[in-house]
């Protein structure tokens, strides 16, 4: 969690600074517009419509009505949600004003008091460490970056009791100066980099109720991708809080996407059928190839590029090259394993800052224990699979479950989307 | 860079703790085994051999001779090559003794004051914290952890002007007791957690000289992998130092491993191929599916089970879900993507803490550069890249590619890999 110990200021409005997509070349058009409409739909709750001004490298936004100033549920609101939205660097809430120096001084003068008495109290006297950031994108203020910084600290420090630090200050003023307007601020709101989400296409992820799969999504979505979900449960022997504790991941995961579609799948039939007549330890691989192949046929129904699993190298016994590599080979679609090579530990923090770490704690027993092996194949060998595959009449056993599968967020019960894929064979 | 205060001490042992591997069950002991050999490996050039001691949960290392102690070099080593070995979670030099009350007196209160004057001559007053962290793995010493930390306090804050921190102290005193032995240290040198290499099969990377690619290498090592390395030049197109900046990559890489195989492919026949015969902007895409054919002749030829990129979602525009597809459909091998959702500004970071930022900087032209089209695809269907493709008579190509084709670190000049690969038709 960010710490901020900065006062409410009458803000007029936001400054949105954004990373990667400004080195976008053509595409950066795109890219602003993405992040302009996914901080809308972020926002919406608490800025309504606010009005958008695009800058070159920033995104102004004004909240709604002539002269409006940001409440405190706003400013909260900023600092709430913003560290988690795809494609923001970092956002300032502050003061949109003219290019002059009169402008500044009033600005800076005038709010400087409330900004140092919420400083002293929150800073004990060894850490109050001041800079003023200037940044000049145009040269036609008269005045350079130095020299300003200078004359607001001639200005601003005597008996103050503040060190100068232009590297860690723990109070620093930002002036931004552009050719129309000037931007002041005293807080940065971190956000997670990254590219709005829309971006890049789509892709279909294979959702458990674990720790790792939603941190995968939010991956994603942090590279611009749109996310569809896949769940796996086995009616009757899960029960049905394996597939509410899901639609919970998903809920949280969609507050920082357009809403992704929710699909639940009953592979039991699946399950049964491996159990009677394959080996033991081949069971979570033939399983996981069996999701991954109604995965496929879900994503290309949903014309979706990709499948995305929360796939971890060696994490646990059974997430070995070996492993990934026989599973991979169920379908001829891109695989994407965003965690592959994350620490559990890092994982964990994730998905604490993303806000599925309390849902996925919740211990609700999942598909994938449901006549889990005592000791799984670490080594797959292919043929040997295949081989246990052929006991099995798959294009039966899928088309079983699909009959079975659920989108959970439609609106209208009839929009059964697998029916046609019922008539025509599978590609298995 | 990790800042390092602590006072030369006569240390007579390094106490490596390690993360996830130690959760491992029966894998534990063979991911110890690889463990332990890697820090020979690594430090043999300042420790010779070092004998181990195997604990619970840690590994002691003690220098070689009888009662001998650690030198300002072996320290040194210590904290200059920790932070890069995968599987280490940190380790700590300091002393190995008796667990008992006297033996952790005499070796404290003997030591603290030397501790104590550099500390102080590194921290200002205001940061001179202070806490002591016991760990009791056997409840057979007499003194519960609190009551021992406790013991300490009376005896070594009075006067001192430390103020305790249980949190965040820049001083921290650790007192680890076992069974049989007891360790105490003032420092800890953080590694960065992972597997140790070794312990999870060989994959094959291909690598350019660029940031990324390199960083892709350590992550898998993180994770446990062994790499081997392919490079594609353009000789004549490309100078000579394209490929000896390479070399220098694949230098540094080695160091975290056991070496690893490195072959350079001449891509020359094939992108002319390309470029007399296909559209423009297919040029990117298609050498890229020559490149995944090619490695993965090698990487069978070497029983690596998968391949590596640095492939990064939307770092540049050609980097697209549909691209990442098309290319990916080029091989049936295992296609891993470790740092497909960083931003550029951690690979940056990371490519210097493991040193191939500086060796990565260096400009040399490269072989995705050749004939590179003005406007490369960025999104390319699978059909146009298959119809431009049959143009090309790709067995011919590349088998020349191959005869093309050298392990830069043989030792054996005949050792030519490919002679009986060029016999058979290669899998396309």
């Amino acid at each position: 969690m960010q710490f901020f110990w900065q006062p409410y200021l009458p803000y007029n409005a936001v400054s949105c600074r954004y990373s990667e997509i400004g080195t976008k070349g053509r595409n950066r058009r795109f890219f602003v517009e993405r992040l302009t409409t996914a901080l809308h739909r972020r926002l919406a709750k608490w800025f309504g419509n606010p009005r958008f001004v695009l800058e070159e490298g920033r995104i102004f936004m004004m909240p709604e009505g002539r002269d409006a100033v940001l409440t405190p549920e706003q400013l909260s609101a900023l600092r709430a949600e913003m560290p988690g939205l795809p494609g923001i660097a970092s956002v300032s809430p502050g003061f949109l004003l003219e290019p002059e120096l009169p402008a500044l001084e009033t600005c800076i003068l005038e709010t400087f008091p409330k900004v140092y008495e919420a400083f002293v109290a929150n800073f004990p006297a060894a850490e109050r460490t001041y800079s003023m950031r200037v940044n000049r994108s145009v040269k036609t203020f008269p005045m350079r970056s130095a020299e300003l910084e200078r004359h607001f600290a001639e200005k601003l420090l005597p008996g103050c009791g503040l060190t100068l630090d232009l590297r860690n200050a723990n109070l620093c003023i930002e002036v931004d100066i552009r050719a129309k307007r000037a931007f002041v601020d005293f807080e940065r709101i971190e956000g997670p980099g990254g590219l709005p989400t829309g971006s890049a296409g789509g892709v279909l992820a294979l959702l458990s109720g674990g720790f790792d799969s939603p941190v995968a999504c939010y991956e994603m979505m942090r590279r611009g991708c749109n996310v569809d979900f896949i769940t796996f449960h086995s009616s009757p022997y899960t029960p049905p809080a394996a597939i509410t504790k899901v639609c919970g991941i998903v809920r949280k995961l969609n507050e920082f996407q357009k809403r992704g579609r929710f699909v639940a799948v009953n592979l039991l039939p699946v399950q049964k059928a491996i159990r009677d007549a394959c080996e033991d330890r081949h069971r979570t691989v033939l399983y996981r190839r069996c999701m991954t192949r109604l995965a496929t046929v879900v994503a290309r129904h949903f014309e979706d590029q990709a499948l995305v699993t929360g796939d971890n190298l060696g994490q646990v016994a059974s997430q070995t090259l070996a492993n990934l590599d026989v599973i991979s080979r169920a379908t001829p679609m891109l695989i994407l394993r965003p965690l592959l090579t994350y620490d559990k530990l890092d994982i964990m923090r994730s998905a604490e800052r993303i806000g599925t770490a309390e849902l996925s704690l919740e211990k609700v027993p999942d598909s994938c224990t449901v006549f889990a092996p005592q000791n799984p194949a670490t080594n797959a060998h292919l043929d040997a699979i295949l081989a246990d595959e052929a006991k099995l009449n798959l294009q039966e056993l899928l088309r079983e479950c699909l009959r079975n599968t659920v989108i959970m967020n439609a609106l209208n019960y009839n929009e059964h989307p697998f029916v046609e894929l019922l008539e025509q064979e599978l590609p298995l």
